[in-house]
């Protein structure tokens, strides 16, 4: 067990995760926790950089986040959740970090252009947000994780936390760090509901793991198709359709998928028909996982397992802090 | 003595303290132990702005300095010194606090630009020189530091320090942190041996605490003095004379301090005896600290009194932390 390698991959708590996230790395993990000892940080003090002006929800983020981690199948018994801002020893690891990465390094980052373009923040961004590859590597380091599931939006970071890494072993010419690797999965990329190339909470286009049955079908029923479409008799196009993507990526059926696309194409089925299938799918798919939150709705379980996560990690952030103060001559 | 204000202050250790910080800060310090409750950090994570690629000998830089200010007559029974990097809940105010300061904002600062410029840094400079202000804010309001002496070039930085608890305040409603106020005492600025206008470490124009009697004379001897007089007969001048200087800084006998002057003025001494004399005022100046500093070589002495520091700080900043946490919903 113990030769297990260690993985730390989280989630920034602003809001409920969704279908994207499951294809996206929840499924990943439920698949890596028996494999790697896992450590999944809810990086509250990050959901700042979005939610700075209003953060009285993000606790609460925090909890339903954990919630849909243990709803699709993660077992606390196996895997090891904690808050970010449990453990302030990673704070200070960021601290001595930044002083190793020059701030037009940490802006040449494009997925920080990506966002700040997105986001529409141009010279209003914070120094948090500047900051938060370098919270992210402290995160990462302060477990000393040595795989990291990524998506593509996210190697730019891992990349910044293997320089820092190296760096420090560097300087001090010990190998106190490990340099952590890309896991790169299965992440694939949902659509939204609304047919925009990325399902994705601030843009109002997701279907939530904690849905009901009631929202999931309504939902559905207004889901962009194929606009070239105008009746069933039409021929319609599969591709790019998120319909089809979504019935792609949670039927079981794949036989029956094949018929519908190929009805869809030769204009042999209504939106209609599709959908109340699709319906039925994601339903049946977040069934189990609707039974399991239930199990886990009370807070003190929520609180307890947290707690358990706060207590493992704290000693080894501690430990991982104290050989950077060490081998930098920070202390004796 | 519970409604004694509480001070916060402390040095960055990059070197030995000198007459220049005596001047302008440590004197004043004493004068102030008795008054209020002192706090003083030695803010060694932020010696790695300038001393992050030869980070060695921080911890003995620290050590050092607490030498300095205790030889120069502080009681480590009336003020509490601590490390900074002992503290871990600074670094996660700070990560909290960076999240409501914007980049440009922190860039503004006058103090961060002309360090900048100094430091020849122009694009090279670090995430966390950019950020050290904002680790300032930290350090005073973990222990809510109520007054904070000051230098001139250190008021952006309080100003910044204001702004953040103003903010925090005024987002949570809740008076939880104090508006730490700049305690603006004789805050003299001694030049160098050199004559440049200001004694500092890294021109080498210094004359250290811990200097001993030869290498005092031996700098003395060495000191710019006024270039416009050729010999001891040529009417000399006292006005940005740092020799002069340093007598009205250092001398008890204001009278011989005057009579040199006059003397002086109308070229009836020469620079030599002039310097003689200021060696002997220096070195009985520095005499008594020299005493106080042979009493507690003590390396074990020493890391007691930081660790009752750390001990009495540490409860202090977390409940500081915990407060912030609260009032943003970050916990329960």
């Amino acid at each position: 067990m113990a030769s297990r390698k260690r993985i730390l991959t989280g989630d920034t708590p602003t809001g409920p995760l969704h279908l994207g996230h499951y294809v996206g790395t929840l499924e990943n993990r439920v698949k890596l926790q028996d494999k790697y000892e896992t450590f999944i940080i809810l990086a509250d003090t990050h959901s700042l950089t979005t939610l700075a002006e209003d953060p009285h929800q993000i606790h609460n983020y925090a909890l339903e986040v954990l919630r849909d981690n243990l709803a699709v199948g993660l077992d606390p018994e196996k895997v090891t959740f904690f808050l970010e801002s449990d453990i302030p020893e990673i704070y200070e690891l960021a601290a001595i970090f930044s002083m190793y990465v020059s701030q037009a390094r940490a802006l040449r980052n494009p997925t920080i252009k990506d966002e700040m373009k997105s986001r529409g923040m141009e010279e209003k961004f914070s120094l948090g947000f500047v900051n938060y590859p370098i919270y992210q590597a402290a995160d990462i380091l302060s477990v000393k994780g040595e795989l990291v599931p990524v998506g593509e939006d996210q190697v730019p970071h891992l990349e910044q936390t293997r320089e820092i890494a190296r760096k420090i072993n560097s300087l001090t010419g010990k190998n106190i760090l490990p340099i952590p690797e890309a896991l790169v999965g299965r992440v694939a990329r949902l659509p939204g509901i609304d047919g925009s190339s990325k399902m994705s909470k601030s843009l109002g286009n997701a279907i939530n793991l904690g849905d009901d049955e009631e929202t999931v079908v309504k939902k559905v029923k207004g889901m962009y198709t194929d606009p070239t479409r105008l009746k069933a008799t039409d021929p319609g196009h599969v591709e790019g359709n998120p319909v089809f993507t979504y019935l792609d990526s949670f039927a079981e059926d794949k036989k029956k998928v094949s018929e519908f696309k190929e009805r869809y194409t030769r204009g042999d089925v209504g939106d209609v028909e599709v959908k109340e299938y699709l319906s039925k799918v994601l339903n049946k798919f977040l069934s189990p996982i609707r039974e399991r939150r239930q199990k886990l709705a009370n807070e003190a379980e929520l609180a307890k397992i947290l707690e358990a996560g706060r207590k493992k990690v704290a000693p080894l952030a501690a430990d991982t802090l104290m050989r950077v103060r060490q081998a930098l001559h920070l202390t004796d």
